[in-house]
């Protein structure tokens, strides 16, 4: 694997879920693997759970880790091709990418959406910016449509918590105060399809994903028809993929309850987090869910997402 | 030890005090004790020495340290139990800190008062809520009533310095422009109680700091008085605690001068620091001091109380 | 070498390079020299090239970084001796800097100029009263007048691409929008000074640099003839010294094109970067440049400033 960008990258699925699954029961044991390795830890975004959990995953497996907040504490940066540069940006990405690659011999780059621009984030501009001008391989910790670190993650858990073959997952939007991308949505999509779970997604209208991912889910309108019989229920915010960006409702109908809950195979809860109780879901759905044991499995998705790089650099 | 909140979670003042004065003469002795180790080191406030010299504590330790910013890298926290969160918090602390416990051994936390709501800050609202849902030892880094840390540096200083059993050791409040926590009077107070020493606090009128604390101990009004024979004065600005959060006065005559050390018995300057020169206390007062002594011993202070931890967990 | 604040500083120029140049072939080889020492990185301003270079430095020495914003995570530091402190600044430089020198080996502060003041600025009051204060030896990693790390990497850069002896390096100003410190420029000057090169700068009139650099040096107005036969074309921008901080002319002719690099001996364009495109130099100019090769000699010019500095303490 010489990139992780989106599970487009993993060359064998089942593998890298067992390479997690089997960190996780020694995680120290490659602690020499990736013995004088840099990686670099680049934010242009918050971050709680993917900063300290690949820093973590580093830790573990003997890599030294520098952590940076691009846009506080180095430069603005300029994304574009032949841009004459006398605004705001004091760097280009060109210069940024291929510096920052001369110091570590794995990058971790986050970038969010803007939401503004639908065909520049759905292109991801920024990413493809960096990764092209990249010398080394470069980790997405959560990019404009994906979050692939966090599926993976969610897939681990899931295979850890179902009680048969199959399960059914639903995905479920969810009310939120503010516009978020629709990144860890696509790529739950993107993963759940490749794994052995029969998928389903509901929103209110106009909160349909892109074709890309959603080809080929089944789209069930009701929540409560949809949630009906689920093994797991991953909820998340996303904002308007059509009309980009944009809220058309922040209907608290559609937070995710205990009563909706009972509609479900004893049906465990997931979110990806960070989560507004009581918006996206109730206090006790959550006190009761596997938001805990998914951010947990984010240090064995990212130590085995490493190892299986420094195996292959 | 499996906390570090207070003078309270020590078990054995006097171990702990020759644990620091030990690791002091051979820092690195025990390096390989923390290895494999992760410790969180998170803030919700700015630091300097604390930053620093628990990092180099850790690293003494052979821990991995982690240092995040929470609310500028992070998302803005929740404490309240309950909340329908669709205001400005993203995060509540009952994941936050759920989520933190599992990349980390230890975590440290350092959280002021916000010196509006008297009852919340002494209650340690933010700190209690924290620890309430970590699932591993906590370290106050200071919180909103308490700074073990310092108080615990300071005690060293003043075993290594003084010249007689018994000292007399004089915390004085002096003017600052700004409103202050009470954090380090209160901690001082409570570790000088414990210790042997002779504690005379002095401060103007409306002053008084929680009979919580400054219960059995002297009150000297008069600061002239109070300086009298000490051998250590130990300054600090605080705010009011029963108008709470109030400057009352920046009367700066009450700052430490020349003269007024003169009244002591050859009395050793301490302050906790950051300090503000010719408010808190005159030049040549400060330059003659043993805040560096102080900081120096925050590393000691800190890798004792965390040796004593690893050694419990 | 007790410290690194210029030129001055370095006791054998050429053993200096060489041993940059030994370390680059086996960064890795002294790993050992660096273990149970650490290095604070203190960044009163933003900076990528250095925060990341001179961390990995480190970490190939085996000596342990902890980075600090001073601004954004410390306290805002007063400069000025006897000042009244009852302003913005919390902590006078005497106690930062003696503080920090208790928990580091060594300290690399960056400290850019105010442009406000050029008495202040070339007295380098920042630098010099943390110097003053600091007990352990300190590394520029950029102050108001001068940029050492990156004169080194530049000198080192130039040693390994002259295809003569004795090559003709033309220091050139580029326009910019913002006003910019002469440090890069001043530092250059110095280091190319001590070197074996044929020295050259142009500039618009307005521009010339301070005589304690520029003394010695042939200043030729004209651009183009000054790149006439040019081996190395070293562009960077600063403001005025003489109208101090101001910037008189953006004149975009000053920028660095391909037309103009065909005056010049096939002549290799550097940079220190951070870099505007299209503002300093074009992008085709900048595509086929040295920029990433000085930025590469960050590291090790760095690594060669540790390893000298402890190997003498």
């Amino acid at each position: 694997m010489q990139r992780f960008l989106s599970i487009d990258d993993v060359p064998d699925l089942n593998l890298l879920v067992d390479t997690a699954l089997a960190l996780k029961q020694d995680p120290l044991k490659f602690n020499q693997l990736g013995k004088g390795k840099t990686m670099g830890l680049i934010f242009l975004n918050p971050s709680l759970r993917t900063r300290l959990s690949t820093q973590k995953a580093a830790i573990n497996l003997g890599i030294s880790a520098m952590v940076m907040n691009m846009n506080q504490e180095g430069w603005q940066l300029e994304f574009d091709d032949g841009t004459v540069m006398d605004a705001g940006a004091a760097e280009h990405v060109k210069e940024a990418a291929g510096v920052i690659s001369q110091y570590c011999d794995i990058i971790g780059i986050r970038t969010f959406a803007g939401l503004k621009d639908q065909e520049l984030d759905y292109k991801e501009h920024v990413l493809s910016q960096f990764t092209a001008h990249a010398s080394v391989p470069v980790i997405s910790l959560e990019s404009a449509t994906l979050h692939p670190l966090q599926s993976l993650a969610d897939l681990i858990t899931i295979e850890e918590h179902k009680r048969k073959s199959n399960p059914k997952v639903v995905l479920t939007w969810a009310p939120h105060p503010k516009a978020l991308p629709q990144a860890v949505a696509n790529s739950f999509v993107q993963w759940m399809k490749a794994a052995e779970v029969d998928l389903v997604i509901t929103h209110p209208r106009g909160y349909e994903l892109s074709k890309d991912f959603s080809e080929s889910v089944a789209v069930v309108p009701d929540q409560n028809n949809a949630l009906r019989d689920a093994d797991f229920v991953y909820a998340k915010n996303w904002s308007c993929f059509e009309n980009y960006g944009k809220i058309l409702t922040r209907d608290p109908t559609w937070m995710v309850t205990k009563e909706k809950m009972s509609l479900t195979n004893n049906g465990q809860f997931m979110h990806c987090l960070p989560m507004r109780r009581n918006v996206i879901a109730t206090d006790d759905v959550i006190d009761q869910s596997l938001v805990l044991a998914q951010a947990n499995n984010r240090t064995f998705a990212a130590q085995a997402v490493l190892k299986t790089i420094l195996e292959s650099i």
